[in-house]
C-alpha cells in the first residue's frame, strides 16, 4: 500500500475537497521529486471549478488542481545532474513527450502529447510531493524568495508573448488587460527595452497597479462604449503614435477589436488572453496595415528560465501581484473566495502544504 | 496648348468613357516615358466602376482607369541607367514617396504617401503615354511577351504573399478562391517549392484551371454548409495532414473561418483577398495552435523582378490565365462586360491604344 | 553469452578487419532494431582509417566504421508507434541527449552530448543490427532503394547548409567543391528554387558530373593561380553577378578566400567544408559587405526528412553519385580501395552484410 | 561669385590647412542647410591624415575632414516638413543613392553609390554651412547636447553592431577593445538587455572607462600571449560561460582568434573593428559550432534614430567619452595632437566653427 499525501481536489464542477492520494515515486532516471511548497491560484482552476471545463478539456473525472507551483527538490533520479536535493525551484506545469517534432523544435508548448498540470486528465500540484524531469524545474537563487517562484509560471506567459512579439528597444507597447498575465506582459515588455507601455482596462486599481509593472500610460476603456474613440484616445496618449505592438491579455471583443485597429502599420498584434471562441473581427484592417497577429499559447523552450532571471535581476518585481494568501488546509475557501470575488483579487498563493 | 491622348475614364459610378487627356512630359530626370501596349481588368476597377469606392478610397472625381500595365520606353529622363527606350517592360502601378521610413525598409506597400495608379485621386494607365521611375519598370526578356508583362502586377501579388508565408520546399499549402490573384498565389508556391497545393473553390471550371497554376488537389466547397466538415475534407485531400500555409484569396467569411481552422500548428495564414470588413472569426483557434495570421497588401521591393523571372524561366505560365481580349477603343464595353459577368471570366487585357 | 554478429572495425591508425560483435538489444521502448542493408563509405571513415583522428576526435579503441546506412525494421520497441516492423528506413547515425537545449532547440547536431556513429568512441553501422530511436529514421517510399537511402546522410548535409543559407528563388549559388557533399549540395541548391549553381573544382570530370546535380555553371579553377582571378572569372560566368550565397564544400583556402570575395555584398558564404583548422582569411572583405559567414556542422532537426522528400519526389536524383559497390565481406578492401584512390571515386556503396 | 566659409582641409597625406570653401545651396526641395556646432574627430580622419588612405579609398585631392557632427538647421528646402529652422540635430553623414537596391531594402549603408562625409572624394562635415536630406538629421531634445548630438555618430555604429547581432535579454557580451567604438557598443548591448558585457582590452584605464559604458566585468588581455589562455579567463570571468555574443571592436589578430574560439555554440561573432585585412583566422572552430560570423559596416535604416533616444532616455551615457576639446581655428592642431597621442585619447570633440 502506498505511502499517501493530501491533495486539492476537483470532484467535479462545483465541488472541490481535500482529499488522500498516493505519493509518487521516481521511476524515470531524469525526474526529480518535489515538494510543493507556493501555489498561485489562476484563471484557469477558477474556471474549472466553476465551470467544469476550459474549451474543449473537461474535467470527467476527479482532478487534482494547480499549476503555479514552486518547490524544494526532495530526491533526485539516478541520471539528473543539473539540480540537487535541497535546491528551491520553480517548476513547469507542462511536461511533452520528448519525440514530438514540437518539442524538438523548441516549440514544446504545441506538442500535441503535453501532460499539462492541472488540465483534464492531468493531476495539479496541490500535493505534497510532485515529480517532474531535471529540465522542467528552474533553480531559483538564495534572493528569489518561494513565493516569487511561484509566480514564475505567468511571468513567463508574459516572457513568451514578448518573445513571439520580438519586443525591441524603445517600442511603444499597448496591454489591454491589467490582470496577472497583461500585468507581467506589460512589465516584460519594458525589461526587454519597450520605450512606453500603455495599459488599457475597465478597473481603477488595476491601472494603478499597473504602473508597477512597467506601465508608462494608462487608458481607462470603461468610458469609451466604441472602439475608434478608444483608439484615438490610446493614439494621443501615446504622443501621437500607434503602438508598435499590442498585446490583448482580456480576451474581450472591444479589445481585440480595438488592439488591431491602434496597431501600427507594420505591427504585431499577439493575442494572449482568451474569451469567446469567435469574434466580431475586423479582418479588413489588417491587410493594408500587413499586421502580424499571433496566436499564443503558455510558454516554451527557455522562457522559464528567463523569468527566473528578470526577478533575480530586479528587471521584473513580481510581489506587488499577490494580493491574497491562504494555507493549504484552507484551499478549498480559497478557491471559493476567488470564485466569488471580482475584480478585487490580482493573485491567491496558496502556502504549503506543510 | 499640352498635346493630349486618349483615357479610359470612370467618371463617376457606374460611367466610363473614352476622353481626352494631355500627354504627360518627363519632369524628374529618373523618370522614363512608356508607350502603353497591354492592360489587364481587375476586380479592383470594377468595383469602383460599379461601386465608386473600395473601402476608405471612394472616387470623387474622374479618375483614369488601369493599373495592370506593360509598356514600351519611349523616352527616357536625364538621369535613367537601367532601361533604354525600346525596351519592353512590366509597370509597377504605385509610385511611393522616396522619404518614408516603409520605403526604405523595403515595404513601400505600405508607404502612406502612395500614389497608385487608378486607386483615387491618382489616375491609372489606360492611356497613351504614361510616366514611370526607371527603377518601377522592369524589362522584359524578348521571349516574354507583352501581354505576360501585364500580368506581371497580378503576379507580384502572388509572389507577395508567398514571401511573407516564408512558403519552403515541400510544404502542403492551401489557397481558398482560384479567381486571378488565388491561382498565381498557389502557382508562386509551387515554383517556390511547396509540395501540395490544394485549391478551394466553388466553382468546378475554376479548379480544373487550377491544375495548371501549381494545383495538386482540389475540393470544390459548394457542397459544404458547414466549415467543419469542409477542414475534414481538405484534411482528407492531403491524406490527413494540415496545410502549413493558407492563402484566403476569398475574402468570404466561411473561407476565412476554415482557412484558420484547417491550418496546422504553428502554420501561417495570408488573408491576401479582401471581403466584409468584419467577419465572425474563429479566434480561440489562433491560440492553442500560435498560427501567424499575416495582413497581405499588393507588393513590395523586389516582388515585380521576381515575378518577371517566374515568368522567363517557365516557373509560373500566366498565359491560360486570359480568358478574354479587348481593343482599347473598346475597353468601355470591356468594363461593362466584366460588370455583367460572373465567373466566367477569368482575366480580360485591353490591347493597345494604338 | 550474447549472440554475435560481424562488424567492420577500424582497430588503430591503417588497421580494418571485420570482427565478431554483440547483437544489440532493444532496451529502450522507444528504439527500433534494424538490419543494415546499405552503406555509403565517407570521407571521414577514410580519415580516420588513414589518420586516427579527426581533430579533436581520436580512435583511441577499436571502433565500428559506416554512418551513411538504410536498413530494415526488424524489431520496435514496446512505445514505437511511427514506423513498422518492415519498413525500409534510412537511419539517421546521431542520436543526441533528450535533455540538452540544443536538442530542445532543434539544433540537436549541436548538442554536447551527441552520440554519433563512428565518431570515437561511438561505434558505427557497418554490423548487422544496429538500435536508433524510432524518430531517428526516416521510412523510405517504395519507389525509393536502399541505396537511395544510404545516400540520405550526405544529402541531409545539403539539405542543412541550404536551410542555414535560406536560399530563395532565383538565386544564384556558387558551390567551391564537386564531391558528393558539394554535388548534393548545390543540387538541394535547385530545388530550393535557385537560379543558377556555378560549379567550382579542379577536376573536369567532377564538374561534367555537377551538371546532373544543379549546376548551371562551371569553372575548372586549375588554370587560376590567384584568387582575384578566380573571382572574375566567375562573376563573368553569371553574366556579370555575384552569387548571394556560397558554400564551401572544400576546405581549401583558395577555394575559402575566392568565395568570401566573390560573394556579393549583403550575402551568405557557407563553410561547408573542412580543412585545415586555421587559413589566411580575408576578413577585410566580410565588412563592408555585411557578409554572413555560417558555420555548418551535419545535420538537424527535419533535415533527414527533407532529403527524403527531395528524393521521393524526384527533385534530387542522387543515383550518379555511386561510382564504386562492394560487398560487407570485402569492406576491407573497399576502405583500402578508398584510401588509395584519388577524385576518381565519388561514392562507394558496401551492400549488407547478407 | 559666392559666398565662401572656412574649412579643414586634408590637402594630401600628413598636410591639413583650414581653407576657404564656397557656402553650399539648397538645390534639392528635400534638403536642409545646417549650421555645424560640434564635430567628434574619428580615428578614420586620423588615418587619412596619416597614412592618406583607407584601404581602397585614397585621398587624390584636397577633401574637407569630418563627418561626427551636430548642427543647427538654418534653412529648409521646400519640400521639407519634418524638420524647422532653428532645430538642434544630429546629421548622419552618409547619403545613399534613393535607388539603389540596397537603400529599398533599408540596408543604404551597402549602397554603392554613397556619398559619405570625409570618405574620398566626398567633402566632410567641417564647415561652417553643410547640406543633408531631411531624412539623414534626427531632432535632438532640449535635454540633450549639441556635443552629445556629434556623438550620435560613433553610438550608431554601437547600435547596428548590436541590431546585427539580434542581442537579446540575459545574454552574455563580449567587446574586444575599448576604444569609442567598443565602449558604446557594449554599452547598447547592456541597453538592449544584455547581462553581462565583458570588456577586453590592453589599457587599464580603458578598462576602467569601460564600467561607464555596461561593462560588468572586464580581462586585461595583455598579460594573455595565447589566445587559449586568454579564453579560459574570460569564461572563468562569466562564471564558466561562454558568450552567446562577441564583438570585435579591436580589428587584432589576436582578438579575431579568442573572439571566434570564446563564442558559445550556437553564438553570434561581429566584427566591428577593422586592421590587417588578411588574419590567420581559425576558420575549423565555426563549423561544429555553428557560429554566425557577420560582418559590419557603419549604420543603416533607424539606427540614427535609436542612438538618439539611447542618449534621450538615458540608457547610454556618452559624455564619459570626450577627453579633449578644441575650438575649430584650432582643428588643424588638434588633427596633429590626435595623430601623436596614443590610447589616453578616447574622443576629441572640435567646437564650432563660430
Amino acid at each position: 500500500m502506498p505511502e499517501t499525501q493530501q491533495a486539492v481536489v476537483l470532484k467535479s464542477k462545483g465541488h472541490i475537497s481535500i482529499e488522500d492520494r498516493p505519493i509518487p515515486k521516481i521511476e524515470d532516471p531524469h525526474f526529480v521529486k518535489l515538494e510543493i511548497k507556493k501555489t498561485g491560484i489562476c484563471g484557469s482552476d477558477v474556471h474549472y471549478y466553476v465551470a467544469g471545463a476550459i474549451g474543449d478539456f473537461v474535467v470527467k473525472k476527479p482532478m487534482v488542481l494547480g499549476h503555479e507551483s514552486s518547490g524544494v527538490v526532495v530526491e533526485v533520479g539516478g541520471a539528473v545532474s543539473s539540480v540537487k536535493v535541497g535546491d528551491r525551484v520553480a517548476i513547469e506545469p507542462g511536461i511533452p513527450s520528448r519525440y514530438s517534432d514540437e518539442t524538438k523544435e523548441g516549440r514544446y508548448n504545441l506538442c500535441p502529447d503535453m501532460a499539462f498540470a492541472a488540465t483534464p486528465p492531468f493531476d495539479g500540484t496541490l500535493v505534497k510531493y510532485y515529480l517532474a524531469p531535471e529540465d522542467f524545474v528552474v533553480k531559483l537563487p538564495d534572493h528569489v524568495s518561494l513565493e516569487e517562484g511561484a509566480l514564475v509560471e505567468p511571468l513567463s506567459v508574459g516572457v513568451h508573448a514578448n518573445k513571439l512579439a520580438k519586443v525591441a528597444y524603445n517600442q511603444k507597447v499597448a496591454v489591454f488587460g491589467a490582470g496577472p498575465v497583461g500585468l507581467l506582459t506589460g512589465a516584460v515588455a519594458r525589461a526587454f527595452g519597450a520605450g512606453e507601455v500603455i495599459f488599457i482596462d475597465v478597473f481603477e486599481h488595476k491601472l494603478k497597479l499597473s504602473s508597477k509593472f512597467g506601465g508608462t500610460k494608462f487608458v481607462n476603456s470603461s468610458q469609451f462604449k466604441d472602439e475608434e474613440f478608444l483608439v484615438a484616445e490610446i493614439v494621443k496618449e501615446l504622443d501621437a503614435h500607434q503602438p508598435e505592438v499590442v498585446f490583448d491579455c482580456s480576451g474581450a471583443e472591444i479589445c481585440i477589436r480595438t488592439g488591431i485597429k491602434v496597431c501600427k502599420t507594420g505591427g504585431t498584434y499577439v493575442q494572449v488572453g482568451s474569451g469567446k471562441p469567435d469574434v466580431n473581427f475586423p479582418i479588413a484592417a489588417i491587410g493594408p496595415k500587413e499586421l502580424r497577429v499571433l496566436g499564443c499559447f503558455r510558454y516554451a523552450f527557455g522562457d522559464y528560465r528567463d523569468a527566473v532571471q528578470l526577478i533575480s535581476k530586479g528587471d521584473v518585481n513580481v510581489k506587488p501581484l499577490v494580493t491574497h494568501r491562504y494555507k493549504f488546509k484552507d484551499a478549498v475557501e480559497a478557491y471559493e473566495f476567488n470564485a466569488k470575488s471580482g475584480s478585487d483579487v490580482i493573485k491567491t498563493i496558496i502556502d504549503g502544504p506543510e
